[in-house]
């Protein structure tokens, strides 16, 4: 016999064996429903993409996590780290036939190489909503409705009374306009916010380090975090300025979650910002109250000038990713995942070898009428069929045994709180 | 402006818009559909795989085919080029707590660098079906007779009087206890599998030369060739002989696929006997009859040694693959492919953004009660909105102009055959 290969899967991937993959489909499922209830319709692109698509000069992170290699024809490529820089080639593709505004939904397998812990992987399946070509946070806030809506279809209280989750939501503008005063606008702009998207892992000291680095002196450092200590949109006023385009915005956003009943769940917090470089407006994450999980469910945001830096015309874009597995987990712990598995309705039992032919007949008049029916060839023992039949979910049971066939019957029997059991004539079924 | 980006995916993968996604998504319903009617469940792997998976000694084409290279840890990997490995590396890995027989599918991206043709790309999605730990060949009638139910509920015809397809069936015990009466065995015979189903392409003096390589002598190459050109079961009894266990294995695959009523789309053809090496007794392909497309729509077969391969215990193994891209061209051809896209029930109208609050609670409402709601924000003039609203298969479209919302006013105006507008009390919505 050979070696033993080694059997697990590539080290940081998942397999799903079907219990874990009727969970996954479970989740998938409601992600699909709740999209398409918004009029969302779903694209997808392929998980092998240009490596030029995630080339950024703002230091993101994400860059130097790439799956990256050279296809047998040179091409350089990648796995796909993030959907959105597809969304936006596939825009771009074909700007002048789409009709905008578009709502796009998609749930693709993402991966990157990253160090593992609780939460996260090497490859995840990411939730994305993305609304393109509006120019108003009435986007914004359909978009946080739809992450309120699965939450609530999927069992969380997102109520006034009760709200299990938040929502921490900033916009980028008001930074954006206070740094825009020291002069420090684009490409240094976002290689700022990507510093100080880190400061919850590196601490204060280490950011104001990485912000000298960008010629940012120490008391503007000093300022700039300051600003990240705002919460609620009082605050914010007083620190911004009622005039600041942030506040404006957020202040519009408030309102219109108002009118969706999600305003509860919502929290202006300045020390959103968001690892990637190409946020331009309102940010958002995702949190559970309950503080579980350290990392956010998920995270979104407007980039109105992605498809400016891929060469196209601006088009404002804004859009959430939502992973499947922080969410897999608080669910799990919650006791929210559903366990069933009535994937047959009947179960057919030829005894012996000489039964198949009638099985045969019987499961093929049975599928014809809509029925999920599983023949068990294996012969085996009749207490180790009833318990397959029963762990498959199956309501009815057909034996088939020898004398039977020859006397033209078949014994069914019914599975569950009660089991009965009538000969019936075989042609009943045939 | 930056240059513009090549907004091409990689050579040789798709990009899904919503209208080929759509097509995609009814394509793999109709196969899960399907499959659950057969008593199968859904798994599966990561696209990322160890390259050992596919590393085999009998030539194999598709590990010169592999996207492989090697992540940030050195792991060799590959983009895997189908999932057979994968599945039976999952077997493998539970094989004490699994509760035999397994029926299996799932639907991976399956990604092989090849050159280009009709119906033929460098990634394609394949159903997979596998029945795991039977000894019979009712499993494979099982497979065939699953793919005949999703041929007829996608509307091929497959009956006694019309059938559009054919599997094309073969078994290669019949060549293998042939050879191993010239003590050719084991790998050397997988090789000669591989070499002889290129038959086709190469023709039969390359076919001849490549068996020389391998040892097998001119004389005995023409007897193989001679036997590749049955057909029917008894000219098969006639060659190999009735003890021939090949022979015997599709006689009896015969008669249970009269009893599943799918015995008059299967020709006994020894010509086949696919490129996969793992493979040890049925082999089959399924062709459309019509022939508009020259390559196989399905193929699939018995691998009972695969694991044995892999260092495990042998378990008998059988199934099938099934690519979407042909399929899709012939479906595409037959006019087969529904073309809808009711997507939203209803759709809303602020005619100004002073509307969006109260547009926000009834699209909440409504979409409380169930109903699929799109809000367009785009303050649009009425006719694109009416239009947009019909594009997206709207039922009923709410308009909220100015006065309107004053007098506690909504316009709900019916689409469809007969357009019919009403006013609403907003109160009735919210």
């Amino acid at each position: 016999m050979a070696e033993q290969i080694d059997s697990a899967p590539v080290k940081g991937v998942r397999d799903f064996y079907p219990d874990d993959m009727r969970v996954r489909n479970w989740l998938f499922e409601h992600w699909r429903a709740v999209a398409k209830q918004f009029g969302y319709e779903e694209y997808d692109a392929c998980v092998l993409e240009s490596e030029s698509l995630y080339v950024r000069k703002a230091g993101d992170e994400i860059v130097g996590q790439l799956y990256n290699f050279a296809d047998k024809g040179d091409r350089k490529v990648a796995l796909r780290p993030e959907m959105t820089p597809s969304l936006a080639r596939m825009v771009l593709a074909k700007k002048n036939s789409l009709a905008f505004p578009l709502r796009w939904f998609s749930i693709p397998q993402c991966f990157r190489y990253e160090r593992m812990q609780k939460g996260r992987k090497r490859e995840h399946f990411q939730w994305n909503m993305d609304c393109i070509g509006l120019d108003s946070v009435a986007a914004e806030v359909e978009l946080m409705s739809a992450q309120v809506a699965f939450l609530q279809n999927v069992g969380f209280q997102v109520s006034a009374e009760k709200c299990d989750i938040a929502f921490k939501v900033s916009n980028r503008q008001v930074l954006q306009d206070y740094l825009a005063t020291l002069n420090i606008t684009g490409e240094d702009f976002a290689a700022v916010c990507v510093i100080i998207d880190k400061r919850d892992k590196i601490g204060d000291e280490a950011c104001a380090e990485l912000l000298a680095e960008k010629n940012v002196d120490g008391e503007t450092a000093g300022k700039i975090l300051d600003l990240l200590n705002v919460r609620g949109l009082d605050d914010l006023a007083r620190v911004a300025g009622e005039e600041n385009a942030g506040y404006q915005s957020l202040k519009a956003l408030m309102e219109l979650a108002e009118a969706s009943g999600i305003a509860h769940a919502i929290q202006i917090d300045c020390s959103v910002v968001r690892g990637l470089s190409y946020y331009t407006g309102t940010v958002w994450e995702l949190f559970d109250e309950s503080g579980s999980v350290p990392r956010a469910i998920a995270g979104g945001g407007r980039y109105d000038r992605l498809m400016e830096t891929f060469g196209g015309q601006s088009v404002p874009m804004v859009g959430f990713g939502f992973g499947d597995v922080v969410i897999a987990l608080l669910l799990e712990e919650r006791g929210l995942i559903p366990n069933s598995d009535a994937r047959v309705d009947d179960y057919i039992y030829p005894m012996n070898e000489s039964g198949f032919v009638i099985a045969n007949k019987i499961a093929a008049k049975l599928r014809t009428d809509g029925q999920k029916v599983l023949v068990d060839y294996s012969c085996r023992r009749f207490k180790h069929v009833i318990k397959a039949a029963e762990n498959a979910g199956a309501s009815r049971m057909f034996t088939l045994g020898d004398q039977e066939i020859e006397a033209g019957i078949v014994k069914v029997r019914t599975i569950g709180a009660e089991r009965v059991e009538n000969d019936h004539p075989i042609s009943e079924f045939t």
